[in-house]
């Protein structure tokens, strides 16, 4: 849709692309507050779960359990938060939404990247919906994003 | 499971039972910070959403569609923020935790129950995950579940 900024990513938008399935795209998300942070999104123009088509949501189901794994395998995540939202849309008086689901990884222990230390601070409550103050650095999300790509396609 | 409190539920933990189907019951929330405010329970334990199974998948989804067109068509909700967190079970050194989806719908109109008026006053905005101060009584909630479980009954 011509109008929907999810149908038309840039290529910067583009840049941490994880995965590309037959609906489905995975990207890590610029934000890394929680390390290993994805949102997926549906590659064709949608607005709300309902209207998903069967073959969608079975996919959906596919990428969730391929996720899990590979953030519980590469850093160890103890489990993860999955949300789908799509509250910022509908502030525009005229809304459009697009669907996209949230992965967050939820973290017991520390993980370490490139040596510096990143901790799950709100471990076993709710995610923190704002934004922290713990980012991580332009290098580690690169090496976040090298470590979950190289298992997802391995 | 024996020391799982889902699998275990109260008399009093199910009195707002909307629904109940092959694999999931539909509760409406005790907290009713947002109107219609539900939570979807697998029947069987499970930990996580990859651990469903194919059947159970596609359950929650006639599901999804059912409720979303529900408190659509109730209470003219505009759409639904949809979550599957499992936080507070990874506070135990044993967590085990049990598959729920929370629902949670969203307004941009008022909603008046019982002459009463509900905003919900961070529409495009992330849900509030906090106690907030705005709680229904004890007769609003039973309409709320009263309304939702004729229409999703009929």
């Amino acid at each position: 849709m011509k109008r929907c900024e999810w149908c038309n990513l840039s290529e910067e938008d583009k840049k941490y692309l994880l995965s590309d399935t037959k609906y489905w795209t995975v990207y890590l998300a610029d934000e890394q507050d929680y390390i290993g942070r994805c949102i997926i999104v549906l590659k064709r123009h949608c607005g709300s779960l309902p209207e998903l088509k069967d073959d969608e949501w079975m996919e959906l189901f596919l990428l969730i359990k391929k996720y899990e794994k590979c953030i519980k395998t590469v850093f160890n995540a103890e489990h993860c938060n999955w949300s789908c939202l799509m509250n910022s849309f509908y502030k525009s008086p005229e809304p459009c939404p697009h669907i996209h689901i949230h992965a967050r990884p939820r973290y017991k222990n520390p993980v370490v990247i490139n040596g510096n230390t990143y901790l799950d601070n709100n471990f076993g409550h709710h995610y923190s919906s704002g934004r922290t103050e713990q980012m991580c650095s332009k290098e580690d999300i690169q090496t976040i994003y090298g470590l979950l790509k190289k298992w997802l396609n391995s």
